[in-house]
């Protein structure tokens, strides 16, 4: 099986939006053992539509298009493609009853506009968008299957697990590879590769990516059929890196936090200064998070910290804000205020402004509160205030999960 | 003047990098006013990279080539295209000097496979690559001139700079667009096209995209020379969308909001449930938001809603902690503890779980309170817990800039 996607969008030409949609779809297939040989990235023009679908006719047995889908007059996506297959456009009447729906969900009235979503060509399938007013299209022509998305990526990832590669599934002619992920923090990825190269090496037949986030690297292993012990491999790994690993799947580090947690049964407050509300935002993005995260306090001005926290004037004036005794206090603080088991709290310098001759940008301290005991730990982060916030809200994470680990 | 991007690399294709590159280039382009009419991203396979440069010739008058100018057997840019366009690849004298400075430069030894990398077709001029050790390749082949650059972001980023937008505005046969922005929020892309439609017909010259984020729809224009006034243009627009308009530049709608505080000396602070964080999260992402704002309260369970700010157990009984009561109740609680001018508070259902027969997934309360109103309106958005924080911090911060702008 070999593969095409045509991302459709002037966004994507003009330099305001980043092809992040093909990234996601290239990695989806190669987890299924699919080839994706090649990307074409085209305005709304029809012209070039056609162009690419001649391409996609004569060289590939498995299309993905995205964008294009919306309802105004620049989405021409679905009237060229059933132009170009011979086809018409008709009303799809539990199409529109969909939009419709969730038109009146959202408590309002569908504009006459969105109706164009409703039609569509009248030899497809239709794939569910569960997220959005467009629905995705499935052709079968030829010795091509051609999938049509829209090209909103919250809607269009939907889309591809639910309804593409479940398709695809069955038509392929291998077993796909079994793809394992690790998912590590605190550890940049020249060292990680440093530590784990030898390793690695000892299992040729695995093809084994290193993914960098903002704030850590995420290690994917596909396996194919192989002789390879695949138990030795995890061993071996978890052994060289397995304290940067917070997880095997494909969860986020608050989950795990959350998980872990509720196995304590234990409850988590924050008091954030640099952070700004971010690990409060990150702590709650977790369903049923409510269950054992109580809430925080976001301590930007001196006299909330004093007030709100009660941190002392002394450790403020001895000190200053950014100082291992006032992330000391605020955690100690909000902890007991707000009644928590634990607590963790930031307090340091973003940036681009607040620096002084001895605290540069990117200085932060997270701060640690239990009944036993309060701590804090200093780290110097980077110059951008927005990955200086990530970075620190990061830190206190991975501080709570290993305090939590050694419980 | 129309342009096309070639993207070599296999992990363009494999999930594993995203095509930021091409990104960076189609937003150099724009600026010029130079149309990139598509991407083609494709792995290092000289069948692949013939096609892409036989589209090239035959459709476009400029085309930039990123990646495979490596000195790994993978690196087939070079000796494809010298071979496509029937020129021999030999050795350039000074290329070689400047590859081995640069080993020198790093207190290392050229290794003997970095002599490829010297070695260019015959027909081609060389672009300094100050950065790295491959130069930059530049045709002129018939109608159509070629640019190789190689696909490491930093290096190819400064050679566009540097080299290649000098030599295309030196061909430009016209002066760049201008290009301005509205950035809009609190309505949908189908509406605001159907509000805005006959009015951009009126104005054919100009190239009007709407470019959709999760928190709203930013419209982008661009003008060329024209007899069309850009006065009336604006004047329109502002009147028929003006009230959905929060800013003509680049800025997040937080900054603006930063802005009228500034301007106004007003503080804020905020009293989260659902949103959990992100408003104050949202808020201190701008540089110096401390002088404005003062902090907030997360208050997620009922105990931190009634002990920090001073909800009554009362409200939460009658109402539920969902509720324009409690939302107004919060909004006043924060306001006073904290000290602040105005402040805003958010309770509502993010779901998945939590909701009762009266009260559904997405329903949602936004306080809002000074020293003379305390006030809430709801708002039922949709079914996706992280998409309804985004929306409900959205509606709070379009609250303020509502308020303060009618102060």
């Amino acid at each position: 099986m070999n593969a095409l996607v045509v991302s459709i969008g002037n966004e994507l030409l003009n330099g305001k939006t980043t092809n992040s949609n093909a990234t996601f779809i290239g990695q989806q297939l190669a987890d299924l053992g699919v080839a994706l040989k090649q990307i074409v990235t085209i305005r709304d023009e029809a012209a070039r539509i056609e162009d690419a679908l001649t391409l996609a006719m004569r060289d590939y047995d498995t299309v993905i298009v995205t964008g294009g889908l919306g309802p105004t007059h620049d989405d021409i996506t679905r009237k060229t493609v059933a132009a170009f297959l011979d086809t018409e456009l008709v009303l799809n009447e539990g199409a529109l009853a969909r939009i419709e729906a969730l038109f009146r969900e959202r408590g309002r009235e569908m504009p006459p506009i969105n109706r164009q979503q409703a039609m569509v060509p009248a030899s497809a399938g239709l794939l569910d968008n569960p997220l959005g007013t467009a629905p995705g299209l499935h052709f079968d022509e030829k010795d091509t299957q051609i999938f049509l998305l829209p090209g909103v990526p919250r809607e269009m990832k939907e889309m591809m697990v639910r309804s593409v590669i479940p398709l695809l599934r069955q038509r392929l002619n291998h077993s796909p590879p079994q793809i394992h992920l690790y998912r590590t923090t605190g550890i940049v990825e020249s060292k990680l590769y440093e530590i784990c190269q030898s390793h690695f090496e000892k299992f040729p037949a695995y093809e084994i990516a290193f993914l960098p986030k903002f704030t850590g690297v995420d290690i994917r292993v596909a396996e194919r059929d192989s002789d390879e012990s695949y138990a030795e491999f995890q061993e071996g790994l978890l052994e060289i890196a397995g304290k940067y690993i917070y997880t095997q799947s494909d969860e986020e580090i608050e989950a795990v936090v959350g998980r872990l947690l509720t196995e304590k049964g234990m409850t988590l407050t924050a008091a954030e200064s640099c952070t700004g509300g971010l690990i409060s935002h990150r702590m709650t993005n977790i369903p049923g998070s409510s269950a054992y995260y109580l809430g925080g306090i976001n301590a930007y001005s001196n006299e909330v910290k004093m007030n709100m926290l009660g941190v002392s004037a002394d450790a403020l004036k001895a000190h200053g804000a950014v100082s291992e005794a006032v992330a000391g206090e605020m955690a100690a603080g909000v902890r007991e205020r707000l009644g928590s088991d634990i607590a963790v709290s930031t307090t340091g310098i973003a940036g681009p402004g607040g620096a002084t001759e001895t605290k540069p940008v990117g200085l932060v301290y997270v701060g640690f509160a239990t009944a036993d005991s309060v701590s804090a730990r200093r780290f110097t982060f980077g110059r951008d205030r927005l990955l200086n916030k990530d970075w620190s809200a990061q830190a206190a994470i991975e501080l709570l999960r290993r305090y939590l680990l050694r419980l």
